[in-house]
């Protein structure tokens, strides 16, 4: 098993290499690769990844006795809806590309038709295979199944770094084209030597549909960015669970799902934050993309920030404090994907904390005094501290055993209760064993009902007209019941979340749809130089997206199972 | 203990980002951080660390059931050895760093002769902690420790961050004032402006002993740079056994030593290589050092490493092979000295197969028909061959079983053996199980020689003469019995273990002295750019170099428990 894992990751590491050399020379060589000869690598790879897939699908899994235990952690119903989610913006982002090239046919090579073509059949195919095997623990032809998952994660990671660095291009490009506009305003004193190139080529016709595809293609493109990653790490729980038996007392028997169990001022909080959010956001972006972003939009942007928070971090510190108080028992069992979301967790949080290290010391070595300074320098160090807790709040929330027992209890199982209980004497004779008590509800639970059943015809003569008033108190009886079983330490581990989880949300849109003011306050780009903070911001962005993302799903499993 | 292991390694990765955006924005900008400023917080960071360790010699470590065990596998001997060994060359280093900056006191500040003042201290004090204590499971004062020694490991990782970017400096110091020589001989067309600053500042008054301390200086410093990561490794195995407790079956009962077996081919081989290594390692010296490196030099570089790299593969391959023959059990203890050498040995890797794959692009991309070109490309494709190669080699030999049972029986053992073989006659009543199978064999044998024995008795008087002879034949008899004791197998597997002993030791000893024909070819620095190129080389470089010395640490290993 473990040659079998070397051995594939070997593959993987070498596949990623050579794509991640072509990727850069890319970058720093213009002339001697193009971004042509990229893209024919990668369609290689697509090509071979899919013809796994279909052999996968077709074949593997077909076999007998292929497929005999699936891990029920493995691809929880959120991931695979935001595969589907992301995948289909992807798709339609490739359309856009396709519709724009068609366009500009006349200035672009007809191969840029191609590429997009095969990136829609990969997407779909792998979306697919994705939906429906991902809990597979496949049981024959390991090596070939491994060598196959990596070559798939491979191929997704390069995707995923060509993403990033030509996202870096369009960012740079449009920074550019400011700088352009401030130098025909007779600010810059030299010409740039880029740009020249890129704007004179190939310009759009001034259609309406051209400039939708233009915008829908910078709108849709963080999506395509998610996308590979969420498939890396679906792709990743896969290869660990290759020719993993799985015992049955692993398997939950009641799987939790997800119900707003009457939480209130979490989601309400939540609420507030994201609309206030979006405002910001609005504001900004509209000042931000005119000729130069003023000084206020900054202290109102980062003052948001400063104010979102402490809050944040106060909910995950109190957060952690009830897990520590609620004893409950830990889930010490084997479960990739917990590692994989503990490791992610902390990965994705690497990018974020480097970047605001990286603030801390440039505005500490020129001017901590000044206004707009001193509001990023405390906006980075609270979001060191607020990616710390919540980190800290998720992995310890993922590692406790799901609240099963009681939570499922509902007035619904009352009866079946009151039966045990009132058969418990006669049982005490019998070696009393778990299974013997599993099995014993269901049928005093049919004879409860039955008696009910009596009663209720007994009685639906005489009491027809109180009918409506019992059966209103009945509703509501069992509403205040389901409430008062969480206790205050559960409800209030369900507030927190849940308003974490919409914190999460609102901080994931701003950066995705084009908020970055690492890079447009200039303080930063100034210390370190251009390409420098670049290079930073260009390791540290993406990261930082995806670990919104992520946190936004480790909280939502925290609030089911809290 | 997680909660623990998560707080200890959230405190070690903030002070790692602190320290490393402290070292680049020193790097980026020279003005506003300057090296003192970073010296400054490494003299903290230091003074933190030696509290720490002072408090775990007198304090945590005599509390009574401290260390109620000890990990067997932690730190062995050849670690423990090379701090000594790289320790001292470090101390020697900042007393030549202390000796240059008296001598250059007039233009250099006091503080200079502080810092390495501190280093010693640290040095000396952390080597012999880590040679009493690598091998303590630490039951007292979990989280203070784990934090402690966190903390520990945050300081060395960072001590390497700025010995490899400052080496950096040295190279890139190097190689301008090349530059300038080709300048001054009418090449270069305009002058770079780095340098004015460098060399008016203050230069080394024309003393022997100030040319020594310098030329010392550079040949001192690769030592320092694997210190440190020889260190970060040994705490954090000291940090996993934090609070471990070790059952007893988990201790190997004997433990193999060092022996040579009478393996011949192996050390042949290896030491021809290292002589003709040495032999074009100094004449590449000879000739880089002077103005312009020549072409045949490089020529005869990379054809040394085409020789050399396929006998290193096909060694390791065969090794792999035997491995795969000879069905040993595995050895899946935990273990997490073996799973920091495994997980080491490929990420140090990475650092090679980079490099060599951005080596292959380029020259792909440019002209791999040329003579020199090809070579490289060769040179790169065998490079990426041998290390996975050799990984999977080491990483197999690592994970089975030592050879103790057999491997101990020596012809020292025969009076022992014939003690269990008197005894014998009254133990056959009992079951016959697999032990006495194993020593049924010793018997005839044994009555044999007793023959023999009452034979030379007999004979004594009669041929003294002859006395002399036998005994020759009798030693010479009983080596060849230690011999004939290695099956071919194990043999092979002595003989190409210490063969790559010996050849992963000449390629360490040459990039660490300063061959560095990637930098010097000027093939991909053309390229890729000399500031792009010289990140990934910088990045590449020094873990290879810890690569080569772990190698030689995992193969030893190897050959023992062959």
């Amino acid at each position: 098993q473990k040659a079998g894992q070397l051995f594939s990751g070997l593959l993987a590491m070498n596949v990623v290499f050579l794509g991640s050399a072509f990727i850069s020379s890319m970058i720093f060589n213009h002339v001697a690769i193009t971004l042509a000869d990229v893209w024919i690598l990668l369609s290689i790879l697509k090509v071979l990844s899919l013809c796994w897939i279909t052999y996968y699908l077709l074949g593997t899994s077909r076999q007998p006795h292929a497929v005999l235990y699936r891990d029920p952690h493995a691809g929880p119903i959120w991931i695979r809806g935001s595969v589907l989610l992301f995948g289909s913006f992807s798709i339609l982002l490739n359309v856009f590309q396709i519709g724009y090239s068609a366009i500009l046919i006349h200035c672009k090579s007809r191969v840029e038709i191609v590429f997009p073509s095969i990136e829609i059949i990969f997407i779909c195919t792998q979306a697919f295979f994705l939906c429906h095997h991902s809990k597979d623990c496949i049981q024959v032809q390991h090596n070939f199944t491994r060598c196959g998952l990596m070559l798939n994660i491979a191929t997704n990671l390069l995707l995923w770094l060509l993403a990033v660095t030509n996202d870096t291009i369009h960012m740079e490009i449009e920074s550019q084209l400011r700088e352009v506009e401030q130098r025909f305003a007779g600010k810059a004193p030299f010409p740039h030597p880029y740009l020249c190139n890129e704007t004179t080529s190939c310009t759009c016709p001034n259609t309406t549909i051209c400039k939708v595809f233009q915008k829908g293609y910078i709108l849709l493109y963080p999506f395509n960015t998610e996308y590979c990653l969420i498939c890396c790490s679906m792709l990743y729980v896969m290869w660990k669970n290759v020719g993993r038996r799985i015992s049955h007392h692993h398997v939950p028997r009641v799987k939790p799902r997800f119900k707003l169990h009457g939480v209130v001022f979490g989601p309400l909080l939540g609420a507030i934050a994201v609309i206030i959010g979006i405002c910001v956001f609005m504001l900004y972006q509209i000042q931000a993309t005119g000729s130069a972003p003023s000084r206020e939009v900054f202290v109102m942007f980062y003052s948001y920030y400063i104010v979102l928070l402490p809050l944040m971090s106060v909910a995950a510190v109190v957060g952690t404090i009830i897990h520590a108080l609620e004893k409950r028992e830990l889930d010490t069992l084997k479960n990739p994907t917990r590692s994989l979301d503990a490791i992610l967790l902390m990965g994705a949080a690497l990018g974020q904390m480097a970047m605001c290290y990286f603030s801390i010391v440039a505005i500490v070595a020129t001017d901590p005094r000044d206004l707009l300074n001193s509001l990023i320098l405390s906006y980075a160090v609270l979001l060191i501290f607020q990616n710390i807790t919540q980190n800290v709040f998720i992995i310890d929330g993922l590692h406790r055993q799901p609240f099963v027992a009681v939570a499922e209890v509902g007035p619904t199982d009352q009866a079946g209760q009151h039966a045990v209980t009132s058969e418990l004497p006669g049982e005490k004779e019998s070696t009393p064993n778990i299974k013997q008590e599993h099995t014993q509800i269901p049928p005093d639970k049919e004879e409860e009902r039955k008696e009910e059943q009596n009663h209720e015809a007994y009685d639906q003569r005489r009491m027809s007209v109180l009918e409506l008033g019992l059966e209103i108190r009945k509703v509501s009886r069992s509403y205040m019941h389901s409430y008062s079983h969480l206790n205050w330490k559960r409800r209030a581990l369900k507030e927190i979340s849940f308003f974490l989880v919409l914190c999460n949300i609102i901080l994931w849109i701003m950066p995705t749809f084009g908020a970055h003011p690492v890079f447009e306050n200039g303080l930063e780009k100034s210390f370190y130089g251009y390409s420098t903070w670049f290079a930073i911001v260009n390791f540290g962005l993406p990261l930082s997206v995806f670990y919104r993302m992520h946190s936004v799903g480790g909280l939502l499993e925290v609030y089911i199972t809290a």
